[in-house]
C-alpha cells in the first residue's frame, strides 16, 4: 500500500482496519465514499455493531473547478494533517481528531463529524449557532497567538514556517482572491445582469491600490499559522458544538486573512438574505444576528488574544506600553482589508458561494450580489482608516439600506 | 574528507589542489590561515609561480565573542555560500566568485579579494569611494528586487525563502539589535561616561514602542533575500571596484534592514569623525562627503530600483497607480528606523564598531558616542514620519551641530 493511488472503498475498509485501537479485530465495516471528488477522495468507515465511524480523506492529484483540471501537490495532504494537529492541540474542543497520517497515500484518518452540519449550509437554513463566536474567537486567538512571534519560540517558529510553504496552494488564493476579480480575467464567473458592476471593479484604481497593498501582506506578512481557507464550508456546526475543517491551505500569512474569512462569509450571508429572508422582519432578525455574532467574533478574538499575550508572551520587546494596542489596531484595519477581498471575489470572481448563487429569484439574487460588492469594495477601501469593529457593522448596515431605499 | 573536521594549512592545500581548472597539476602552493577564528577559518591558498590565488572559507562549530564560546550551525556556510551565488548571479561584478561549495565540510571556495580594503578600515583612514554609491544602490537594488514578489516568480520565491530558514543567525540579531540595548542586559558593552546615556534607552517608552515595530518587522516581513549583516566591516572595496561579502545571516526580512545597515555604519562613521578629524575643516569636508554617500545610496538605489520594476515587475496587480510610489515611501521610513537600531546597537550592545571604539581620546570617543546615539535614537523615534533622504541627512546635521555647540 506504499505507492499512491486512489483508494478504492474496500482498500479503505482495509486501510482503516489495520489501524492500531480503531476497531475490533474481526467487526463489520462499511464504507461510503461522500466527498464531491473534485479534490479529494472523503471515504465514511462505519462499524456495523457499534456505529463508530472515522473519515479517511486522501487527496487526489488534480484539481477539478468548474469542469477544468489541473495537477496539484499531494504534499497538501501533508500540509492539512499536520496543520490540524497543530490547531487541535491548541483547541482540543474545535478540530476534528487526526488518527493517523500516510504520507504515501497522501491520506488522513480522522474524526468522524457526521453529526455536523456545514455551516454555510446551517445559515442558509436560517439557523442561529450562538456558542459559535466564541468558539470561533477562540479558535482564532489560540490558533494565531501561539504560531506567532507573539506566542512561540522564534526560532521553532521559522522552522515551523519552512514546513508550511505552500505555493501551489497559495497561489490560488493569489490569482483568485487578489488578481482576477480586479479585471476581465477568463477565470471570472459574473452574472450578466451585474456585468456593469464588474466593469467598476475593473476601472477602479483607488480599489486597485488597497489590492495591492492587500496583496503584498498576503505574500510578505509571515504573522502565523494561518487556516487559509476559514470560510463557513470549512466549518462543521451544531449547536453546542463547533469544528473547523480542512487547513490544506495553511501557510504562514497575515493574522487578519483568517479572521477576514469568517467575517466575509457571515456578510455574504446577511447580503443573501436579499432571497433567503421570507418576510422584511426575518431579513431584519436574521440580519442582526449576523451582524451581532460578526461583532461577537472580534470581541472574542481580541479579549482571548489580549488574555493570551498578557498571560504567555514569549517576548519581553512586545510589552512595550502601547504596542499590543497598537497591533490590535492594524489586525483590525486588515482584518477589514481581507474581509472584503474574501467578498468580491465571491460574487465575480472563479468560486462564488451558495449563500448568494443558489438564491432562486434572479431579482433578489442580483440584489444580493451588488450589496455584497458594496459592502466588501467599501472595506476594501476604507480598511487603513478603520479604528472599531463598529464601523464595519455601520457600513454593511448603511450599504443594505442603501440597496433597498430605506432601513434595513 | 566527507566528515567535519576543521582543516590544517596542508589540508587547505590539498584540498584546493583537487579543485578543477584552478591551478596546475604540481605547482607550488601555500596556504596562510588569515582570519579572526572566532567564527570561521579563512585560508589564502596562493600559486607561486603565477601568483594567482583563493580563498577557502570554512564555518567552525562555534562563536567566540569577548571569551564566550557557543555553538553555532554549520549551516551557515551553505546559506552563505548560496546567497553569494544567488547575489554573484544578479550582481556579477560586486560580489567575490564562488568556485565550489563542500556541505560536508562548511567550505566554500571563493574570489581571493586581497587587492580590496575592508571599506570600515578604508573610511576610518579617511579615503573616499566616488563610485561606491552607486554599486551599493545597485547592489541592494538588484538583490532586493529580484528576490522579492515584485522581481521573482511568487511560487518559486517561496521555495528559496524556505531554503533561508536561518532562526540561530537571526536569533543573533533579534537578541543583539532589537532587545538587548534597550534594557539593561549582560551582553551589553557601554563605557563608564555614557552610562547616563544608556539608562535614558532604557527608560524611553516611546523608543521601546518603535523599537516593538522594528522587531516584529525583522521578524515576520518576508520581503526579499536580505544580507542580513550589511555592514561597512562586510565590504571588500578599492576606487574603482566593490565586493560585498560574508552574507552568513541571509533569510528573507525587510528590505530596508539591509539598507538601513549601509546607511547606518556610514553615520557610525560620520560620528566617529568626532574623533578620526584632526582639523575642523577635515571634519567638515569628510562629513559632507559621507553624507553625500548617504543620499547618493538612497538615490541610486531608489532610481535602480523604480527602472527594474518598471521594466521587469513580475506582478500585474502591483503596477497599480500610485503603488511604486506608497511601496517606497514605506521603505524609506522603514530604512530610517532600521538605520536608527543598527547605530544604537553599536554603541551600548555587544559588538561595536572600530569606527567609534578606536577613537583613542577619550572625550572625543564620548562625543562620538553620544552624537551616533542621538542621531540614531532620533532615527527611530520618527522612522514612520519620515518622508524624504534629505530629512534623514538633515537630523545627523542638526545632531551634530547639537553636540558641538556650534555648526556642522
Amino acid at each position: 500500500m506504499s505507492t499512491y493511488h486512489p483508494l478504492s472503498e474496500i482498500q479503505a475498509i482495509e486501510y482503516a482496519r489495520q489501524i492500531p485501537n480503531l476497531f475490533q479485530a474481526d467487526s463489520d465495516l462499511t464504507s461510503h465514499e461522500i466527498g464531491d471528488g473534485n479534490l479529494n477522495l472523503v471515504f465514511r468507515i462505519s462499524e456495523i455493531a457499534t456505529g463508530k465511524s472515522i473519515i479517511l480523506k486522501q487527496a487526489l492529484p488534480y484539481a477539478k473547478v468548474v469542469g477544468e483540471s489541473w495537477p496539484l501537490t499531494l504534499d497538501r495532504a501533508r500540509i492539512e494533517s499536520e496543520a490540524l494537529i497543530i490547531e487541535e492541540a491548541l483547541n482540543p474542543d474545535l478540530v476534528p481528531h487526526v488518527y493517523a497520517y500516510d504520507a504515501d497515500l497522501a491520506l488522513t484518518v480522522m474524526e468522524d463529524l457526521s453529526d455536523h452540519v456545514i455551516m454555510r449550509k446551517g445559515l442558509i437554513e436560517g439557523n442561529q449557532y450562538p456558542l459559535f463566536a466564541e468558539h470561533i474567537g477562540r479558535f482564532l486567538a489560540n490558533t494565531l497567538f501561539f504560531t506567532s512571534d507573539l506566542g512561540k519560540n522564534q526560532q521553532e517558529k521559522k522552522i515551523q514556517q519552512g514546513r508550511f510553504i505552500n505555493p501551489e496552494l497559495c497561489k490560488i488564493t493569489e490569482d483568485l482572491i487578489f488578481d482576477d476579480p480586479y479585471r476581465d480575467a477568463e477565470t471570472n464567473s459574473i452574472e450578466a445582469p451585474i456585468r456593469d458592476a464588474a466593469e467598476q471593479l475593473w476601472a477602479d484604481k483607488n480599489l486597485h491600490f488597497e489590492v495591492a497593498i492587500l496583496r503584498n501582506k498576503f505574500l510578505t506578512s509571515a504573522q502565523a499559522l494561518l487556516h487559509g481557507d476559514l470560510h463557513t464550508g470549512s466549518i462543521f456546526i451544531k449547536p453546542d458544538s463547533t469544528k473547523v475543517i480542512d487547513p490544506e491551505f495553511a501557510y504562514y500569512g497575515p493574522m487578519g486573512f483568517d479572521i477576514g474569512a469568517v467575517l466575509a462569509n457571515l456578510i455574504l450571508n446577511f447580503a443573501g438574505q436579499e432571497g433567503w429572508s421570507t418576510t422584511s422582519e426575518s431579513r431584519t432578525a436574521y440580519r442582526a444576528y449576523l451582524l451581532q455574532t460578526v461583532k461577537d467574533v472580534w470581541t472574542h478574538f481580541e479579549a482571548n488574544f489580549r488574555a493570551l499575550w498578557n498571560q504567555h508572551g514569549v517576548d519581553r520587546v512586545f510589552q512595550a506600553a502601547g504596542y499590543q494596542d497598537y497591533f490590535l489596531a492594524e489586525l483590525l484595519k486588515d482584518t477589514v482589508g481581507f474581509t472584503g477581498a474574501k467578498m468580491v471575489r465571491r460574487i465575480v470572481g472563479l468560486a462564488h458561494v451558495a449563500d448568494i448563487d443558489k438564491i432562486e429569484d434572479a431579482a433578489a439574487r442580483e440584489r444580493a450580489q451588488r450589496l455584497a460588492l458594496a459592502i466588501g469594495t467599501s472595506y476594501i477601501r476604507t480598511n487603513r482608516q478603520i479604528t472599531s469593529i463598529d464601523e464595519l457593522i455601520a457600513i454593511a448596515t448603511k450599504e443594505a439600506a442603501a440597496e433597498r431605499g430605506f432601513a434595513l
